[in-house]
C-alpha cells in the first residue's frame, strides 16, 4: 500500500474532497460539419435533451461537487463555454492558449487544486460524452471516490456492448474490498484499440471495460506519478499552479504554457501507475456514448413514431417521402428527401454533409481532404 | 384541300414569312427546389453550355427568324427574360398578367402576329427544351415550314428512343409529297400519356412519334381553328391584338386577359385540326430532351473523366468519396458526399433536395406536399 493510501483521511468526510474537472476539447471531426473547430461537439445538444454536451456533463456532477467544477478549455472557447456554464468563476476555468493534449490539461487542474488543498479528490470527466441513467453513473463516482480516498487512481470502466476495435480497454483484476465501493477492482493493465479477434477474446473473457477516460484520484496521487514520468510537464504545471490563484495567473500562463510538451495523461500518469499497482476501477452499468459519429446521433435520438427518420435541429423543416436516416439541421432552409435510406444529411450555413449511416465514420477521411486542400474556412 | 392550302404562295418566299414564338411558361416543378417560380427551368443553364435554356432556343431559331421572334411569359420575368434575349423588343414581349394556359398564350401571339401580316407563318417552340444538333433541328424547321405554306398546322415528331409513358403521341398518316419537305405525313391523331403496354405497341408500329409541342402554321390557319371551337377565347384575343401595336395595348390587355378562358392549345387547336385533316408531321431526327426531371439532368452533363458524379453550378465546392449521382450546387457552400451512390443533390440558398436517380420523377409529389403545408416562401 502506498503511503497516500495509509494517509487517507476517514470515510466521512470523503465526498467532500471530490472536485469535477470536464476537460472540454478535441473538434469532433467525425460529426462535421456540424461540430467543428469553432463550435466543437461539446457545445452541442446532441441528444435533443435541450442541453449542450458540457451543459449535461455539469450538470451530472453537480450533486456531488456542489460548484466545486473546473473546466479547462480552449481560449476560443471562453465565450461559449461561460454562456453555457455561467456559474463557474474565472478561477476555475483554465484557458488554454493552445492545445497541449491532456497531460498538460488534467494534470493542470491537479496542481492548481493541490495547491488550494493536497487532500482533494479529482475526478476528470470528458464534456462530450452522452450518460444514463445520472443516478447510476453518480452512484459509480461515488464509489470511486471511496476508492480514490485509499491511494488509488480509480478508473469508471464501461461494461462493453459489443467488441468494438474502436475504444481502448481496462484489465481488471483483484476485488480489492473498499468500503463504499464493493464492486472496485485493481486494474492490471490499459491496452490500446485491439484488433477485431483480440476484442471478441476481451469481451468473453469477462475482465476487459472500455476506458472511456474516466476518473477518480487524489491530487497528490496525480501529481506523484507526473513528476516521476513527465518532470518537465510537472515543474511548468506547478509554475503556472503557483501563480494561478495570484495576480500573475495571465502572466504566468501566458508565458509557460507554450513551452509544456504534450502527452496524453493516459501515457503520462495512467498507465505507468496501473504498472504501479495505483490503479483501480470501478465499472459503470449506466449507457455511455461518445457520439462518436452520426450513427451514434441516429441511436440517441430515436425517429418519431411513424417514421424511420430523427430530424435534429430547432426550426427544422424538412419534408420526406420514403425516407430514413438522419438528419440534423443547422439552418432555417427546408430540406425535402425523396426515396433513400439511411441518409444522414447534415445541413449547416457554410457546409453540407451527404452520406449514409454505414459510412458515418470515413467523416473524418472527408476533413482531412478538405483541409489538405486549403478549404479550412468550414472546419 | 382547304382555302388556305389553295392560298399558299410561292415556295421562293416561303421561309421569309416564318416568324418564332417562344412560350416560357412552367415553373419545371420536377426540377425543384433549382427551378421554381421566381426562377422557372427555362431562365436555367440545365446543360452546362453558358446559355439558359431560353436563351438557346432564341438562338436556335434566329438563322431562321432573323430577329422575328415573339416571347411570351409571366409578367413577372420580364426582367429575367430582358436580361436573357436584350435583343427582344417591347412589341415582342408578350406579358401574361396571370397564367391562362397555352391556349390563350399562342392563341394571342397567332393574333398579334395575323394582324401584322395574315400571311405570316408561326412555328412555336417551348423555352425550356434541350435539342442537338441544331442543325439537323433546323432543317426540320424549314421542310415544316415548306409544309405549312401548303396549308397545315405542322408538329415536328420527336422519334421515340424507347416506349415512354411520359409523353403524348403523334400518330402519322400518308406521307404527303410536298416540295422542300419529303418527309412531311398526315397526321391522323394526337394521343395522350399511353399505358406501358400501348407505348409498347406504339414503339413497335413505327407510327408514333412523340409530342414535344413544336408546331408551325399559317397564323390564319390557327385563328381558323380557334375561332371555330373557342369563339369567346378569340374573341378576347381579337380584341387585344387589335390594341396591341397602338397605345391602347397595356390598358386593353390588363382589362380583357383576365376574363381569357383556360384551355391547352392542344384541345384548342391542334386536336380538332387533326380530325379535319388539317395537321401534318415532320419527323424530328435530332436529339431532344424536356429535361423533366434530375436524372435527365445527368444524362445531359456526363460526369468529368475517372468520376461519376455530375456536379452542376458556378463556383461550386464539391468533395466526394466513393459517390455517383449529380450535384446542382446553387451556393458557395462546401457539400460532401460520402459512400452514397446515384444520389442527386439540389442544394440553393433556401432549399435542399436530396433524393435518387431513380426517384427524380417524384420530386413534384414532394413540391406538392409543400404547397400544401404552406410552405410556400420555397415554390
Amino acid at each position: 500500500m502506498s503511503t497516500e493510501r495509509a494517509a487517507a483521511r476517514t470515510p466521512d468526510n470523503v465526498l467532500e474532497r471530490f472536485h469535477g474537472v470536464i476537460p472540454a476539447g478535441g473538434t469532433g471531426t467525425r460529426l462535421w460539419p456540424l461540430s467543428r473547430a469553432a463550435a466543437p461537439k461539446f457545445l452541442h445538444d446532441l441528444t435533443g435533451s435541450g442541453s449542450t454536451l458540457i451543459r449535461a456533463t455539469y450538470d451530472r456532477l453537480r450533486p456531488l461537487c456542489d460548484g466545486r467544477t473546473m473546466v479547462v478549455t480552449g481560449i476560443v472557447h471562453r465565450r461559449a463555454v461561460l454562456e453555457q456554464l455561467p456559474e463557474i468563476e474565472d478561477m476555475n476555468l483554465v484557458l488554454e492558449s493552445e492545445p497541449k493534449d491532456s497531460g498538460a490539461a488534467i494534470g493542470l487542474a491537479a496542481a492548481i487544486l493541490h495547491r488550494r488543498d493536497p487532500g482533494i479528490i479529482m475526478g476528470s470527466f470528458a464534456a462530450d460524452q452522452v450518460i444514463a441513467p445520472v443516478e447510476v453513473f453518480q452512484d459509480a463516482v461515488r464509489a470511486a471516490i471511496h476508492t480514490a480516498a485509499e491511494g488509488y487512481i480509480v478508473t469508471i470502466g464501461i461494461k462493453p456492448t459489443h467488441p468494438s476495435t474502436g475504444f481502448g480497454y481496462i484489465r481488471a483484476g483483484e476485488p480489492l474490498a473498499i468500503d463504499g465501493a464493493p464492486s472496485a477492482r485493481a486494474v492490471i493493465e490499459f491496452v490500446e484499440k485491439p484488433s477485431q479477434e483480440v476484442a471478441d477474446g476481451y469481451i468473453a473473457s469477462g475482465d476487459y471495460s472500455w476506458n472511456a477516460g474516466m476518473f477518480v484520484a487524489p491530487v497528490d496521487l496525480m501529481l506523484k506519478h507526473l513528476s516521476a514520468n513527465e518532470p518537465d510537464l510537472y515543474a511548468g504545471l506547478m509554475e503556472i499552479a503557483e501563480a494561478w490563484d495570484t495576480p500573475q495567473r495571465v502572466e504566468v500562463a501566458r508565458r509557460v504554457w507554450p513551452t509544456l510538451p504534450k502527452i496524453a495523461i493516459d501515457y503520462a500518469v495512467a498507465e505507468p501507475a496501473a504498472a504501479a499497482g495505483d490503479v483501480a476501477m470501478i465499472p459503470g452499468e449506466f449507457n455511455w456514448d461518445d457520439v462518436g459519429d452520426f450513427a451514434a446521433i441516429g441511436r440517441l435520438n430515436p425517429a418519431e413514431e411513424n417514421s424511420e427518420l430523427t430530424v435534429m435541429g430547432e426550426g427544422a423543416r424538412v419534408f420526406s417521402e420514403n425516407a430514413s436516416g438522419i438528419v440534423v439541421s443547422d439552418t432555417k432552409r427546408v430540406i425535402a428527401l425523396i426515396g433513400i435510406d439511411d441518409v444522414v444529411i447534415v445541413d449547416t450555413p457554410d457546409a453540407l454533409l451527404v452520406t449514409t449511416k454505414e459510412h458515418a465514420q470515413e467523416v473524418k477521411k472527408a476533413v482531412e481532404r478538405l483541409r489538405a486542400s486549403g478549404d479550412t474556412d468550414v472546419l
